[in-house]
């Protein structure tokens, strides 16, 4: 048995998320698939990010064992053969140590929340960046940013349904840049609570706009209560785009 | 009687391209029905570069004239109103002078083609992206593009149904960069011919592969011949980026 490690890009528009559902299609079930008509193998896939539906992955991590005797290149190959017409892509693939577990082995997973922020409606970049309209001040979002990032409980991000046992995370960093009519919003930690990410970017968006101050995100912070923090953004800006080990 | 330069994104895949045909839908035709929604005005548009269907813009300009009173920034919403919900995006409107005309006053048309260059299938960059699975060596590929610049009969890189009155063109700039899995192709000119940039990109592949030699597209330069060029690479790899005036 060899447990094989692979990197995967996918459009989160086209599924219900990573995880199966009886709603609809999702990565997993599409992976498993795959794997199962090239090995004749049914698995079960370990994934660094159970990211939801619409959201974008360019670097996710998952795992799975195989008893048949292959190499990464071909099970790259053979998974992406599989997976067709679905917008995911196996970029890497390799044999692993049978220690390694995508989900539990992870030490940082970095996420990129991409807004665009200009009066015209989007085009070419629509379902790939959430569009703002009015204009976003990024220095005081970013000092915003910083007085979430450390050791805290994060509850006021929190969403129902969060399988995490403690809503304590270290937020390791989070930092806002423009790239001209981009404002890009990146986020590093091991792990986030159930859209935790979106929730700071909700907030940070209304920092931005002037409706709230950065006193006001500390505020919320420490209320650890869902209904104190800002709204959720859209998933279709979110992209993982690193799981580190 | 006013006239409005505008500046356009659109996403190409939705058009059949950007003059109106019997075919299908054309980005002329969606926005001169939504200046007309708003204006009651039944104008002609005259665009900078009349991109073909799959070609993308972010960076088009037009120029119509109304005789209704209004203001730049008024012409760009209403048209964003009615374009909905086709993918195209009034990005930036002014009045201009009457002596301004969108194709016949541009003085550069700046292309970018996109290459994704690596083995995996594209996921989330389909349909924004050439997708080029066999490795590209960019320097050679830049070399082959030098023998391109300057001002030459272009006969070999013209596509059959070209309106211009003569195959000369001064090539400004062509050149390509590797940014991580991208190879980048960008091309300036005051004005290209049809398919030009797409046929220099199809032979700058095989150039890229190691199929032709920066000879060999010196030599099909000068033969100015169609039959001795590479073939037309994809459209949806190319983005008109700018039009300087």
């Amino acid at each position: 048995m060899t447990r094989y490690k692979i990197i995967l890009e996918y459009h989160g528009r086209a599924f219900v998320g990573w995880q199966r559902q009886a709603n609809g299609l999702a990565v997993q079930e599409v992976i498993e698939n795959a794997i199962e008509k090239f090995s004749g193998e049914k698995v079960v896939t370990h994934v660094a990010g159970r990211t939801d539906a619409g959201v974008h992955a360019i670097g996710q991590v998952c795992h799975f064992d195989l008893e048949k005797e292959t190499d990464g290149r071909t099970v790259r190959d053979a998974i992406n053969f599989y997976v067709k017409p679905h917008p995911v892509s196996v970029l890497e693939s390799e044999p692993v140590d049978n220690e390694f577990h995508a989900r539990l082995s992870a030490t940082k997973r970095i996420y990129l929340y991409k807004i665009t922020n200009r009066r015209a409606p989007l085009a070419v970049e629509k379902g790939f960046s959430w569009h703002i309209p009015q204009e976003l001040d990024v220095d005081v979002m970013n000092a915003a940013a910083e007085t979430l990032i450390g050791k805290h409980d994060f509850t006021t991000f929190r969403a129902v349904g969060c399988q995490a046992s403690s809503p304590v995370k270290t937020l390791d960093y989070l930092g806002v840049e423009r790239d001209e009519g981009l404002v890009l919003i990146s986020a590093r930690a091991r792990s986030f609570l159930y859209h935790q990410v979106r929730n700071m970017v909700g907030t940070l968006k209304l920092v931005g706009l002037g409706k709230w101050t950065v006193d006001n995100v500390a505020e919320a912070l420490a209320a650890r209560d869902r209904a104190k923090g800002g709204p959720t953004a859209p998933p279709h800006g979110l992209y993982l785009t690193e799981v580190v080990y």
